[in-house]
């Protein structure tokens, strides 16, 4: 099972962040062909070391690596590519993705 | 859903690093009460954006985070901790929890 990672730092609005990823961001990505599930955390994001706490940290889990630059390359995948910038600049944010092995 | 995520920088010595893991860190965590599953990132990870490319990712899921706090705080959990400190040390390693919601 591959994952998508996303870790967003805690946006200057919010609620506007908020409004835009629930309403509008969330609904899109949705639509990426491929995806298995997706999560995203519920406040409050506890941190037990150091370092910056996440405002919100979703998962999208795929079959592949391959299935995610799949996704990515549709038109669904690019208009949210698109769509993130408007609500997070790409300083707010980490995007890692990885196969991962349940152990 | 509540997962413990577990971010690791890249070890000063990965070979190190792996072994203890894999050979002792991993088989003790798995034995933490109320681990319902226990994902490792395979490698390479890619990164898209900014920032450090985390050595390893690992999610351990439970219930709730009560179920983890009380995961913790059993011998099992202690020894978990104790063993973590080390192959890495708390300045090269982010420890997230939270609840999460399928969307």
């Amino acid at each position: 099972m591959a994952k998508m990672l996303v870790i967003y730092k805690t946006p200057a609005d919010p609620a506007a962040f908020d409004r835009h990823y629930f309403d509008i961001h969330l609904p899109l990505a949705k639509q990426l062909p491929g995806l298995l599930r997706y999560d995203v955390s519920k406040r409050p994001i506890v941190n037990l070391l150091q370092g910056e706490t996440p405002y919100l940290v979703a998962t999208l889990y795929f079959d592949s690596l391959e299935a995610i630059r799949a996704a990515f390359a549709t038109e669904v995948g690019k208009a949210c590519a698109i769509d993130r910038r408007k609500y997070a600049p790409d300083h707010d944010v980490t995007m890692l993705l990885f196969d991962s092995e349940a152990m």
